[in-house]
């Protein structure tokens, strides 16, 4: 996106005709440069780098950036340097060697110099790179005294030949590795490191014999002949098909050309007094303010990342090169100060002079990013907004989830992959159903629960367990949305696993994995290992749970402080899904607003209700199913009474049954396998009789796509008695609580409505009942009606909607599904195929499916709905409320749309409150940017 | 909606300024009339057909009408008429007694007169009428002189008193009823009509005494007093409450008033040379053109209704009173010249003096529309065009199907009602299986095929049924689809239908019907009978089935006709859905120009293939899926080339296959229990092993909504191989068939697109097989690809998707099940609920859905996406070739709605062919009207 809106402004400038007397080259180094680090249009994300950081002071090797007004005058000028360029360059090279003490082929004192690419973005590996350029014959000599390293100095070399040749002068690679090999076999080594250095030496006699005779010259010796080559090869690299094909994946436009960077070498193996290493501003692990560095004595870059030799930290440093100690610590400061965030450096000292090669903003863990923000505020560094800008969502939720402990996990083998369903990393015994689970689960054992997919039968069983892994479904389905509600870990639509529950294992392709065996599960990126990785709990969700005091905590300390100020800057309120007592403090206590999503047939499933609510459905006639009703109504009632106490003062949107009411019996297949095997052995006629009639009823009920059958709304319309129960039992809870001092606020939403008579029949129902107990209690409830939008039509029709209700709540999985034809309990093996499989749009590789609608909302398709129920429901009833109560509530990108749409909140589960409230607020800051 | 636009021209009307110096009151009668047929406005509908009548020198009674101006100025003035015009309507009064030569209270010839509504628009029933008006102590015995019928004129006189009494005096009926019922008892009648003329003498008397009790004073005698009073109370019934809900019911303005017609009583019963009658001006019941009337002499109108006495027919009053007779046929002729079209009239004749009471647009059957359409044409009486608006489709629909004998109906016990989901009629023996249906029907019987539900299995046997009923399922059910697909009666849905196919038994209520007990089903109706009722089959079937030589058909050239005149006024494309080249045959005699469906997979469900389709998806790995491709291939191509053949010259859009893959293999449910069986029975081990292996692959496959799975385009981009086949099947069959000399044009389309990247994927797969057999075939065929529009999202990225597609279909089925979340396999039973139940919106009641949307097009939500994806279509894409290909094609209403959205072409199942010609013609008329 950002690609996009810079490739117009590039258009724009490019339009603009250049300036006479417009620099084409600009030194840089020795404490100033001719650029600045705002000149990366001109100058290239590098070399405006470069000036920025010499522009500070910060001792970086000295050099001179081309400008991109050159590569595009080079390709006016038919692939040529112009002459007046030319001449600018050499007398920039004569300044560089001027200032460096250096001189390009000096006997004494050579001048090596890098020529790097580097355009406005960063295409990395795409354009050609040339170091150790101004090596030759004589220079090499050079070096390897200087270095005392003659192995370092002639394997350089043999390089500089090999990457010029292949570069410059395009004599295929192959044609150089061929000759290399024949060296290491006369030499009987296998790796090229083995090579000494008098067989590097015979390496590049070699070399220069195959130059000659493809090049039917000798290998160019004068380095500034090397030079302008280079510079040539460079450019011409802005057109190589593959630097063409990227720019093309990423919206670059392609003539905005490249820039190119010529940087004296300094070298960190020049012996004792050289080094080099890494290092970060802030530890980038805790983000405590202290500098981070590793550092290696007489080596190269590359050694520290090796890992061939261990780095030594920044104490020895003091110890060894006290001098370069004290420059290193101060030019850390200044450079995070300068950019204002953690910065991550690279340096290399020469004969003791400290050199800086690169800064950039440094990678960090959730953890260290809440701190450092947090510390940086403190210091008057940044401001609060930009704080909330730098911390991304993710970054919350490490504070929430337990983790595996990072030193550990290597030690364990992963077996396979699925979606990554509900965040966090548990660890337990293999279960394959409920009942083991509470078994060993009383027993004190950690238990996984592994199903091809769960049911609300394993409700318990996941209740009881650390964490959930399913073969199928998606990241919507009843294992997901049940484990996120849950907090459970939870890892679903693993489809190469195939679970025999009947023998009690699993196979995850070869391997058997049995009831018992340990398995550890990582929510945050759907893995599966072996065995029992150790996890590492969270503070933040323990003073949640009121497990402990809150200023016990540094971190629940700076967590609570950033939201704080995430919530005076957002505009959108946010509430939870929620509709247990237990998860709606849980809510509260993590900032929500009021609820958002109270699903009532979630209480059904309850073991005591289950059998109500069974012999409710299977009743034929009203008459029995009333007496049934009627020993629901005050179960329900109490339910509802625990919730308006938790959120005392809060709005609780309450959805109507909405589920087919088949979830609540028996499965079809099951039940006509007992019947058969019952009639086999010949079982009791009587349970026969029972097994039967439940039998006929399931086939009545059954449904070949319930999630487009009797469900929601139609259930209230064609069994009024059952929206008439659900009435009461909310108004009869909330004149109860009232009458305790509680403030309550009830939202009746009705679900599945497509069309305004729906809403209106069942809206009669909730005016009549409402009313009614009202008058009996003698107490005045404020309360409104709404209705789910989640039914394409009824986002079409909204207009019509919105006469009758108060507020409009998007259920975004239901209007996933309709909207895209994708059942979200079948769609994962589609949705994990469409993500995999590319075809080409306007020339670019994209994925059918960029992204899972159902984790983050397709804004192109189903917002597109959203927007236009936004705007005709507005329309009819300007003051209508909106949210949204689907599992995009809780997706930081799917917050920003909500945001920007004008909805005026987003309800998540109660474990997302956190993650909800941040992006709230970085949805506000990002409108005000614009 | 006729009704919504009058009532705005109302509106308007009313705020335009009276013209002083408007009539208040116009005279008809005696050959001409101040006002005429198109004054609706100020004289009502009646007023406006009274003057129409007079004007064309028909005999109407004499009378004249108060406007609805009055009406207005009444309400305006206090619920009282101004002084001037009472003396506008005493002048007309007296007009009326001159020109009838009778007068108010003579004793010789006493003037009786009418007084009724009659507002602009029919509000039947809803306000009062007074007749008789005249009738006092002194004109009840001359009119019994005059009649020869005392008791005739007492019970008038009685009847009178009492409709004046209630309607103008306000006394409650009640109150006469029960002295009526006193009167009864004492001369031990149970029925009004057994009373003699002395007891009704004793009512009248009675009835007296009650209006003096009540009002305080006598019954009124001044004739011109009852009249004044009864105009009062007839225009005071505009605002009574059933006359406000009704306008509200029907959107009539409160504001436009009622007109009133004064008109003199007429009697048939005033001896011999009196009489009453009512007749066609053809026969309503084949069309000929030919007078058909029935009369009876000396008898009021509802004698003739009631059936007391046999009516005579129109030769016996040629003998009877020719002058009548001579008189009668002259008018008949002129009412049908002038209104031109066949009325239905009500006469009177009082002492030979015919009078027309009354003239209307006659209801006939369709057989007689267009033979009457097709005559009036001929003798330049209408327009074509006018032919084309008065045909109904259900008109054409009657020349197609065969229908129950009327004249046997009426001897048979009618068992059940279901929805109508294929029409016709047919009778045949109970059977329940396709096994029974096939065997009995190789037996020569007719067999009807009853389910709960029919799926692909039953394929067989419908096709040798003569109907299908099923008891579940609506009327876009399988059964239906098919039904209709094939031409077979289907009654769909018939809920209270208890089908026990192990007992080989249905029950209907208390009724249990066995395998082989005969019963008749009524496709137009959903009416299912016990036993055989003897059916008429159509002659427009036998000939389009080339069974019948079409000149030896008058019906066929009437209809044949007709439908070439609509072709010549529609802009609308017909095509339809057809899989094999008879389906195609007879699309095409009747009118098809090309196929918008042929859909791939019902090619698989047939016998021979079903099984290597099995094989295909149970296949391990792709070389082994591959090899059953393989055999399909040469399969699909034979059913192509045939398709080709018989659709030479004409487009062929053929999808890729669509449906879940499961829909191929056995239930799981069955599955499951047979393989329970097998366990506890000991069964072969290696049937056993091959049913689990078969289980395994249902179970993956199997899916929770499979309508919202792993289907459409989803199929071909996870299993591109199969659409590889079934390209490569169209277009080796393409250049095979060309070779013959056809002209071919194969459309190949994608289904169940939701993103652009879908069809591109699928795109890619069609244009490199297309480009890879042209080849192989050097032969170069003109094709073209699309998409279907059925998720709800293509519509909403329907400019994104023009960008790859040459057409649209628009596959409505589909687009209603994701716009109202409605399975149509389930969807029956709240359907039908919705259907019956009420809310009132804006004061009204309403049906909570007034249409099935699987029947007729929503144009308010799923119409809504489907201009929304023509408009985004043709924005990007603006040749876009767009059409309909969900069974919405061969519905006039959403017939119409393709046609006012812009799309090119319909299609529909064969049988709906001629229906959708007519229609489309219909639309174009439409629209030009506007």
């Amino acid at each position: 996106m950002a690609n996009t809106r810079h490739k117009k402004s590039m258009i724009r400038k490019r339009v603009s005709k250049r300036k006479s007397g417009t620099k084409n080259v600009y030194f840089f180094g020795g404490g100033k440069a001719d650029g600045r680090g705002d000149m990366k249009d001109l100058l290239g994300g590098k070399g405006a780098g470069l000036a920025e950081m010499s522009n500070l002071g910060i001792s970086v090797p000295l050099g001179f950036t081309i400008s991109t007004d050159v590569c595009r005058i080079f390709y006016e000028n038919n692939k040529r340097l112009p002459k007046n360029i030319e001449e600018d360059i050499d007398g920039h090279l004569n300044k560089l060697e001027q200032l460096s003490g250096k001189k390009f082929g000096h006997s004494q004192n050579p001048l090596l110099v890098s020529v790097r690419s580097g355009a406005k973005f960063s295409m990395p590996g795409m354009m050609d790179t040339v170091l150790n350029l101004g090596l030759n014959d004589k220079t090499v000599q050079v070096l390897s005294d200087l270095t005392g390293n003659p192995r370092f100095a002639w394997d350089a070399y043999r390089r500089f030949i090999q990457m010029f040749s292949d570069i410059v002068l395009k004599i295929d690679k192959e044609q150089f590795e061929k000759r290399l090999e024949k060296i290491k076999r006369k030499y009987r080594v296998k790796l090229d490191v083995e090579l000494s250095a008098k067989a590097l030496k015979e390496v590049v006699g070699d070399y220069r014999k195959l130059v000659n005779k493809k090049s039917k010259r000798d290998f160019p010796q004068d380095p500034r002949k090397q030079l302008f080559s280079a510079i040539n090869a460079v450019f011409l690299s802005w057109n190589n098909p593959r630097a063409v094909f990227y720019r093309k994946q990423y919206d670059i436009p392609d003539d905005i050309g490249t820039a190119l960077n010529v940087q004296m070498m300094v070298f960190g193996n020049m012996g004792d007094k050289s080094g080099t290493g890494v290092g970060f501003t802030r530890d980038p692990a805790t983000g405590v303010d202290q500098l981070y560095a590793e550092y290696l004595l007489n080596a190269q870059g590359e050694d520290v990342v090796a890992g061939i030799r261990t780095p030594k930290q920044l104490e020895s440093l003091h110890r060894e090169m006290p001098g370069v100690y004290r420059q290193l610590t101060k030019t850390a400061k200044a450079l995070e100060k300068h950019f204002r965030d953690m910065q991550d450096f690279e340096f290399t000292f020469e004969h003791g002079k400290l050199y800086f090669l690169q800064t950039r903003t440094g990678k960090r863990t959730g953890i260290a990013a809440l701190k450092i923000a947090y510390d940086m505020v403190k210091e008057s560094l940044i401001k609060r907004e930009e704080a909330l800008l730098r911390i991304e969502p993710d970054h919350i939720e490490q504070f929430l989830f337990p983790v595996f402990n990072p030193k550990e996990i290597n030690k364990f083998k992963q077996i396979t992959k699925g979606l990554p369903a509900s965040p966090g990393a548990a660890a337990g015994k293999v279960v394959f159903n409920s009942d083991t689970a509470i078994k060993m689960s009383n027993r004190g054992e950690r238990v996984i629960l592994v199903r091809k997919e769960t049911s609300p039968d394993d409700i318990h069983g996941m209740a009881v367990s650390e964490g959930v892994l399913t073969a199928r479904g998606g990241r919507t389905s009843h294992a997901a949305v049940v484990g996120r509600q849950m907090g459970k870990v939870c890892v679903v639509g693993a489809e190469d696993l195939s679970v025999e529950d009947n023998k009690q294992l699993f196979k995850a392709k070869e391997k058997v994995i049995k009831e018992g065996d340990y398995i550890s599960i990582d929510g945050f990126q759907g893995k599966v290992f072996l065995g029992d990785i150790p996890v590492i709990s969270s503070e933040v969700i323990q003073v949640t749970e009121e497990k402990l005091k809150p200023d016990k905590s540094d971190n629940y300390k700076i967590f609570s402080t950033i939201l704080k100020w995430a919530d005076k800057t957002r505009r959108l309120g946010i509430r939870t899904n929620a509709d247990t007592p237990s998860d709606a403090k849980i809510a509260v206590n993590f900032g929500a607003e009021g609820i958002g999503l109270c699903r009532t047939e979630h209480m059904f499933f309850q073991e005591d209700r289950i059998h109500l609510m069974q012999g409710m459905i299977l009743s034929k006639n009203l008459k029995e199913r009333q007496t049934y009703l009627d020993k629901l109504l005050p179960i329900q009632k109490e339910d509802f009474k625990g919730i308006f106490r938790e959120m005392n003062g809060y709005p609780v949107t309450i959805r109507l049954l909405d589920p087919p009411l088949h979830e609540f019996l028996p499965k079809l297949e099951e039940l006509m396998v007992e019947i058969k095997e019952l009639e086999l052995n010949g079982g009791s006629p009587r349970v026969l009789k029972k097994k039967k009639k439940i039998l006929n009823r399931v086939e009545e009920l059954h449904e070949f796509n319930p999630m487009l059958g009797l469900r929601g709304c139609r259930l209230g319309i064609l069994m009024p008695e059952i929206s008439r129960m659900q009435v009461r039992a909310i108004m009869e809870a909330a004149c109860e609580v009232k009458k305790e001092g509680i403030k309550v606020i009830p939202e009746i939403m009705v679900p599945l409505v497509g069309m305004l008579t729906e809403i209106k029949a069942q809206k009669e129902i909730i005016l009549e009942i409402s009313k009614h107990v009202m008058k009996n209690y003698k107490r005045k409830i404020k309360y409104s009606v709404g209705t789910m939008i989640e039914v394409p039509r009824a986002a079409v029709v909204a207009d019509e909607i919105a006469t009758e209700t108060d507020f409009f709540s998007f259920g975004t999985n239901d209007l996933t599904q309709m909207t895209y034809a994708y059942s979200r309990d079948d769609a994962g093996k589609f949705i994990n195929a469409y993500r995999e499989r590319k075809v080409t749009i306007n020339g670019k590789q994209v994925e059918i499916l960029q992204n899972d609608p159902f984790s983050t909302l397709d804004q192109k398709g189903v917002g597109e709905l959203v927007k236009m129920a936004i705007k005709k429901g507005r329309n009819t009833s300007p003051d209508l409320k909106i949210g949204i109560c689907g599992e995009h509530g809780g997706d930081p990108a799917s917050i920003e749309f909500c945001h920007k749409v004008g909805m005026n909140y987003v309800s998540c589960s109660p474990y997302r409150v956190p993650i909800a409230r941040l992006a709230a607020a970085r949805s506000t800051l990002a409108k005000d940017k614009q």
